[in-house]
């Protein structure tokens, strides 16, 4: 049983505290909170135990029981996923040291924070047996999913793709913008040179634009193929992608709102959505140019990663079979049998 | 056990049919649909009989198996709960008629349609026995529950609320406005008359506007009491008030978007939030009135109210005991044995 400890309780840090629960090989030593919010007692009055991290004080009127504070928890861990918000997991990175924990960090922090940054299907070897990785990004993790995919079946010249991200996450009752569009300034967008951290070999350049949506991010690609497949040969490769998922066109699902509607459907836990989503009647060849959109639940899709990074790090599994163990864990109970809507 | 049918599986019809499966004095026969939708391929997958209302050859390309027509369901169910988008359910009776088969409607539905309008805790027994029952709207649901409770206590001599409605549901990618703030001109609005068909001797008057958001209705009420009870007696009234939520403010739960965000973390299926929530922080008295905001889930609130009028209109159980039976099924695994957030 491997020790996992969460530092961080927010829209990650809930979910890998949650996915470590279900998994039996790992056992979660415990998650660190800097101030009382519902979430904590939520989290306690499931058995999981609390420590601060920050001031014990601001837990007083909350009845919230505290197991100690951040150095019990390292103390009682094999391995810790820190789910802070940038920059706070730099700042964590000597705690860990001083204890002697490994650690995995969120795409927010920058790539050297680590010894590798990580996407399971791509590079699970990177990280085996390493003391510090980086789960990369949504944004980076979705475009590396898919775009691993076709350099290894067909060979890229380049990638391009236009990146039109959510404004805020669901829970957030601020954050912008309202009612605008806001185009990045920087070019490339930052998410091009991470996909190049994951899979260095392939030439990728991203745009991106914020727009007053909660639900997903959708990312447009263009990319250019070495080989020459067909629109149904590639739709074919997306089918067998693991954690990709292509939406049929017969489905007729259409939006981001579809998809989320989908999967708060299908039973699975905050309606999270851990696949890339592709939308079938989307894809198209013109040209030497592939062309398809997807879409990234920002909320979730690195969810199954850090768990797979936790096997890796810890030299426990090889990558198929966390995978599959992570993906199966992750289902509603009433899919655990079936192969459904995949 | 008693059979019940699902007529229309969309927002409300694929809720109550998951509710039923979830209780163990009721048996779902199947649900109808129109046309080919994923819902309809989950549902199957799942061991849920499909029955064609309409046109059977646009399942042709499904590959859906359906069990007949919904003359099929009705033989084999001793009550249905229609579903299906007004005004279709006033078509549907008589069918139901034909087949003397008990009904609920829903809310969309004018009241003459029913024996009876209901809302479990208001007049549960006036729908015990019935043939004809309508399950009010998520509003009028809202807006009864809570005034039902203060007429109770204290008595009301009018009720007023501003009604600020959801512009559609999540899934929907049209519908509007987009950007833009819609008074309704009806004067009242629908909703107080509606709320009369089910506590009649209390005086109501609303009205309401659209403004562009999915998530919940919020209601702004002012009630002039007969009583004069402090702030804090008010707010033990709706603690103690069954499908009445208190959003304590040490919890810091300050939007509708915070709400949603709770009932995921919960786990509750669809992130769906069957009580009406009421700020703690909200509650306030000015002379004689009491002003109050409370939050309606417009998909989910009525979910348990249906179950209870299948109870109460097939005569097999009290008030209480139906919602308790009810309330608890509904709540996520780990949480059943738990009293939380509550």
């Amino acid at each position: 049983m491997i020790r996992v400890g969460v530092v961080g309780y927010g829209t990650i840090g809930k979910r890998v505290a949650d996915a470590i629960q279900l998994q039996d090989d790992m056992e979660l030593s415990g998650v660190t909170a800097h101030s009382y919010h519902y979430r904590m007692r939520l989290a306690q009055e499931q058995g999981v135990k609390i420590f601060h991290l920050g001031n014990p004080e601001s837990f007083a009127e909350s009845n919230l029981e505290l197991e100690g504070d951040i150095h019990n928890l390292l103390e009682d861990s094999d391995i810790v996923v820190d789910c802070s918000p940038k920059p706070f997991g730099a700042q964590n990175k000597a705690l860990y040291q001083q204890h002697n924990v490994k650690a995995i960090f969120q795409g927010g922090e920058k790539a050297d924070i680590a010894d590798a940054s990580f996407v399971a299907q791509c590079n699970f070897e990177d990280a085996v047996g390493k003391n510090y990785v980086r789960v990369v990004s949504c944004n980076t993790t979705g475009l590396s999913r898919t775009i691993h995919a076709l350099q290894k079946a067909y060979g890229v010249k380049r990638a391009r793709a236009t990146l039109i991200r959510r404004a805020a996450d669901p829970a957030a009752d601020k954050g912008g913008p309202v009612n605008s569009i806001i185009p990045s300034l920087e070019l490339p967008s930052h998410h091009g040179p991470d996909v190049r951290t994951v899979i260095p070999e392939v030439e990728v350049f991203t745009t991106a634009l914020i727009v007053p949506t909660t639900l997903m991010h959708v990312h447009n690609l263009s990319v250019h193929l070495k080989g020459s497949p067909s629109t149904e040969e590639v739709v074919d490769l997306f089918r067998r992608t693991p954690r990709v998922r292509v939406l049929a066109g017969s489905d007729n699902i259409k939006s981001t709102s579809n998809i989320v509607e989908m999967a708060r459907d299908m039973g699975f836990k905050r309606g999270d959505m851990h696949d890339i989503c592709i939308w079938e009647k989307g894809v198209g060849i013109h040209g030497e140019e592939l062309f398809y959109p997807q879409a990234v639940h920002q909320e979730a899709d690195v969810v199954p990663e850090n768990i797979d990074a936790i096997r890796a790090m810890m030299g426990i599994s090889d990558m198929k079979t966390s995978m599959r163990k992570t993906d199966e864990s992750l289902k509603p109970q009433h899919l655990k049998q079936a192969t459904l809507m995949h």
